[in-house]
């Protein structure tokens, strides 16, 4: 898996754009053709995960963010057929600011696009998920090691045998992200952790893989670093694939997404997150 | 070992008193000859660890403190000669308000006593550090099991093969207690007590014992539970022990401390201890 952090400005010559300005961000999305992944970019600011829903299928899904609030930290929701995500930025426009987009039908994926303007109905919920981008910039503030990102990976992704709390039509399994830490440092982690809810909050689980039914091998579609070292113990915590996951079982006959990796960046700074 | 809380109320009656008072107890052990345990009593209520020593071995021991906050959380020192320490509470007086006493000569334990008025020097300087049943209640109210009390007993005591950091005189190993919990209860468990820095707060180590040079068969002296069941994780928190075998090595001419299980009851309370 290519270096999130080194990540090409795929479409767009870096040097275009200030590359740290959240809004820069979005406006080389929206105009200047920039279709990369998001991972270093407008460094202390919110990323978030995306899931854009007919009106008909978004109370489910807004009671399945409520009753599963470790994996689906929902930090915005637009109103029917708005586009604008005005708590996270101004300029937003969903339609546009994101890199790529994929089309689900039916549960099933159809498309990656980098513009959804001729998909927008204007009975499509927007739905904006934290993700662990925010924790894992907390975790390297406090000087904790992330050695996925020096071998140029991300964490490795497994779903566990933990069902999520169903609601309405969404269903599924729980998934999550692993990182290792020596025990002092998996201490830290933890504490540094708990101060974001809205961002996956601590680790669901720390130790025996086998306890949640996972094997550390056996990686959803082998995206990320399983290895931990000898002394090290496995963290585990909630993940933005578990809402993906009950999309695809309830099969809504349309859904968009961010494409992996390629999120929504907000002018949120991560530090508001911290509940203390 | 005996269980703790079910502890006698030995040399006074239980009725004759108000257990749940600090103040009473204090007064017990004053005037009306109660020389027990003092878990269970007052709850709510900080007890804390004592260490008394010669003003000339004061400044070295407030610095081992300074320099091991996790296993010496100083929550009091008295200025030499007085035996009083009334940010714990108004009336202490510490020669008498303890059940019994340990007196130790050139780091020797020589003798157990209920009452140190006679021993009581111009030049003693008391110390008050906290002690792990503050956070003991903490993660009682939080719904998490404590499992060695239901079996009477108290956690496990270890002695780790990691230095304190030395002041003056004052060196040796640090002591820690053992819990162990399910790996949900013990991210849990780290959150509660990181609340209490100055009652040991957060965990020194999680999971294998003999990174830190523990063999959980081999406790201190024998004292506490060391049983960790399948599915468990053994967590490990900064003793109070510690302080008192950095005391046995640097060998003061006088010492006097509270004996086991019987600590000095404070006015404060274990809330107030919580920085959040």
């Amino acid at each position: 898996m290519a270096h999130l952090l080194d990540a090409p400005a795929a479409g767009a010559a870096a040097a275009d754009w200030d590359r740290r300005d959240p809004r820069e961000v979005r406006r080389a999305c929206r105009s200047r053709g920039y279709t990369g992944y998001t991972a270093g970019l407008a460094p202390g600011h919110v990323q978030a995960n995306l899931c854009m829903l007919p009106k008909d299928w978004a109370e489910d899904f807004l009671l399945f963010c409520q009753r599963n609030p470790a994996p689906c930290p929902l930090i915005a929701r637009s109103d029917p057929g708005d586009p604008r995500l005005p708590t996270l930025a101004e300029d937003l426009d969903i339609r546009t600011d994101v890199p790529r987009y994929h089309v689900f039908r039916d549960g099933a994926f159809v498309e990656e696009v980098t513009d959804i303007t001729s998909l927008w109905r204007d009975d499509l919920v927007v739905f904006a998920l934290g993700c662990s981008f925010s924790f894992e910039e907390a975790l390297l503030d406090a000087g904790l090691p992330l050695r996925f990102l020096e071998r140029g990976s991300v964490a490795g992704v497994y779903v566990t045998d933990i069902d999520a709390k169903p609601a309405g039509r969404f269903h599924g399994k729980l998934a999550v992200t692993m990182r290792p830490f020596k025990p002092v440092d998996a201490i830290r982690a933890i504490q540094v952790t708990s101060r974001f809810p809205n961002v996956h909050g601590a680790p669901v689980h720390i130790g025996d893989p086998a306890a949640i039914g996972v094997d550390l091998a056996v990686k959803y579609k082998n995206v990320g670093d399983g290895t931990v070292e000898p002394g090290e113990l496995p963290l585990f915590w909630a993940c933005g694939l578990t809402p993906q996951l009950a999309v695809a079982n309830a099969k809504p006959p349309f859904c968009i997404t961010h494409a992996p990796s390629s999120m929504l960046v907000t002018d949120l700074r991560n530090a508001s997150l911290a509940v203390l």
